[in-house]
């Protein structure tokens, strides 16, 4: 049964007169969201209290949600867990595959990534010691850059700015030829488009859930580790929640059994009752059938955009294959004219230098929505509302 | 003006029929909490969106709470910020400071210490190289042991089995007169008596919020770095939300000013609105008051028991001002007394092999709670309740 697009969009509260193209950085409310948090609040915080560990499920929270989040991201069950931020996720991934191959000193990236990857590899590296190195190269060469002196590659497949998506597969591959770990950042990935991480032969990959899932600010992230490795990764974040048997305080640490040895401190239990409630609207969806719509809207923005306003130079794939859910343009006027986008009700945002960015996301976007929002655009570029005294922020269109 | 606890007590919502004698392990919850975590889902995520990082003061939030925080363990105002888990505070705050003793190789801790604290650790150790030990002794050596080999001690003031406090203000002279610096982890400290970071010259603390603060399930943990050092710490947790300027999305890492730079990832925005419901009633009481309704409380607690079974073998300290907010005793059969109290509505916690633990706190017990709890323990002792078949769950007092 194709997914009904209609059904999801009414599963969310969406402001009135607001175009959301930015879910790609914090998705929208889930109408459900409120209750089920407050239900998690009132019923089992309140009720239950520290019972509520066992009686609420709270314990196994992580791993259960894991594998919901492992459905959508080509995930084998019981190789995802949920915890911690994307950040510290990107941390001990790093850190747990270069334990596993020790004879090598090199984490590669690329210069398209997400800052913080590269911060956090950073810090990394100077943790470890001087022989530990980040070394990132142009997004177009990670491919020949991977030769037997790379320990692990950190690549976020969908670049933040332009969504270029890289080939999960083929840098798996390689990097697998030349004796690498590969960890694959989904930031841009998970729910935004499929992902075969099983399928890839991928070993560590981590996300975030606060964009395209849509488990609002702050919602916790992931971690997937590939079953091959799960017994022999030793997590350097090594937590009491990660351990064989967390209740009785051994002082030495033993990881846990499979995935949960990745788990470090206590859950965040009221954003992952947030998750829940945005991920029973993912089970109602195709991924199939997200991606197909995400590519035929996208190429429906870019379309209108460009004909109406060339000056506007798309920075993103024009094959939709080949870019996440995400179209982004590039303008010297690029902030300016996302302000009076954003004063007009129509939200993206904007990355510096000069990039217009916009989030596509079929669960709640449609194509009247990609019309109005060209409209709105053509308008702000022609002047018709940029000429309006409070667009008038820091600059013009001449 | 004394603090009005009848007042305090009635902010909480606490199921009838029980004693809540575990605040110690998941504190109850704030009745405005729902509320706040309410408002936080529907006007602000849900109608502000993205832009809710400003709007909503969502970005400013983990040094605003911070600040909050800071005034109830006596700490300078910009010298606490939230967020990651207790654990995950624990490697910064140990990473950093080695990064700032560099010619010293050891962690200096005690086997009273929370398992969890030495685990992330020994992680950190085995990250760092052969080099680094975690050394750990029994907490009444921590004095002596702390001698010029020692980079940082990693002592958590109250014991979170027997309550027994440890001198921070001595271990922390002795640590520099040494050359250590320290790591005061506050997990059981925070909220439960008065903490003085600066007036002992604390250089690190962090903890936990979802004890004697009552965040809740998963509530965000905190980290202190003393003002004299907040220039000169490196963290080794770099994230985009420490950084000097996220959003210039810089490819190196510039450690934020001050505090600031001990962030790491996105914040998790909901379980700081319930923390930020839990301080607001935190702000209508004064420490001492707590502290000393606390130890009344527990001296009564003990005088009870005692007086009631004395096979029950007192584990805390007998002087109230060296424990904590805690009264623990031994039993051989205390895994199936704490079972048989929970059962009757008294609710502490077992910590293997035989400690019977229980958190008093004034914010929301009173004397006839003890007392109550008293003679319900007295009931069990004397088999008038443990005979009941439900009671006899693997074996009985005899």
């Amino acid at each position: 049964m194709p997914t009904d697009f209609a059904s999801l969009r009414a599963q969310f509260d969406l402001p009135k007169g607001v175009i959301y193209l930015d879910g790609n950085s914090l998705g929208p409310l889930p109408s459900a969201a409120a209750a089920r948090v407050a239900k998690t609040i009132t019923e089992e915080w309140g009720k239950l209290l520290i019972t509520g560990w066992n009686k609420a499920g709270w314990m196994a929270q992580p791993s259960a949600v894991g594998d919901r989040i492992a459905k959508l991201i080509g995930a084998e069950a019981g190789s995802v867990v949920m915890g911690d931020t994307l950040s510290i996720k990107v941390y001990q991934a790093l850190a747990t595959a270069l334990e596993m191959n020790p004879k090598r000193r090199v984490i590669l990236s690329d210069t398209g990534n997400f800052p913080s990857d590269l911060y956090m590899a950073d810090g990394l590296c100077r943790t470890l010691g001087p022989d530990y190195i980040l070394k990132t190269v142009a997004p177009e060469e990670v491919l020949d850059a991977i030769d037997d002196t790379v320990a692990v590659t950190l690549i976020t497949e969908v670049d933040y700015r332009t969504g270029r998506k890289h080939d999960m597969k083929a840098i798996t591959k390689r990097a697998h030829e030349k004796g690498a770990l590969t960890v694959w950042d989904l930031a841009h990935s998970a729910g935004a488009l499929p992902v075969h991480l099983a399928a890839c032969n991928a070993d560590f990959a981590i996300g975030c859930t606060y964009k395209y899932l849509n488990s609002g600010p702050g919602g916790p992230a992931f971690i997937y580790v590939a079953p091959r490795h799960q017994e022999k990764a030793r997590p350097a974040l090594s937590g009491w929640l990660g351990h064989q048997q967390p209740f009785a305080f051994d002082l030495d640490y033993t990881p846990g059994n499979g995935i949960e040895r990745m788990r470090v401190g206590t859950p965040p239990v009221l954003q992952l009752a947030a998750l829940e409630a945005a991920l029973d609207i993912w089970e109602q969806a195709d991924m199939a059938d997200v991606r197909a719509k995400s590519i035929a809207l996208i190429d429906r923005f870019i379309a209108g955009v460009e004909g109406s306003f060339p000056d506007l130079t798309l920075a993103s794939p024009r094959d939709g294959t080949l870019r996440g859910s995400q179209a982004s343009f590039r303008h010297p006027e690029g902030y300016d004219i996302m302000q009076a986008l954003i004063a007009n009700g129509v939200i993206g945002d904007f990355r510096a230098p000069d990039i217009l960015r916009f989030g596509f996301t079929p669960l709640y976007i449609n194509e009247n929505d990609v019309d109005m929002a060209v409209a709105i655009l053509a308008d702000i570029m022609t002047q018709s509302l940029w000429d309006r005294p409070e667009y008038k922020t820091r600059s013009r269109v001449t």
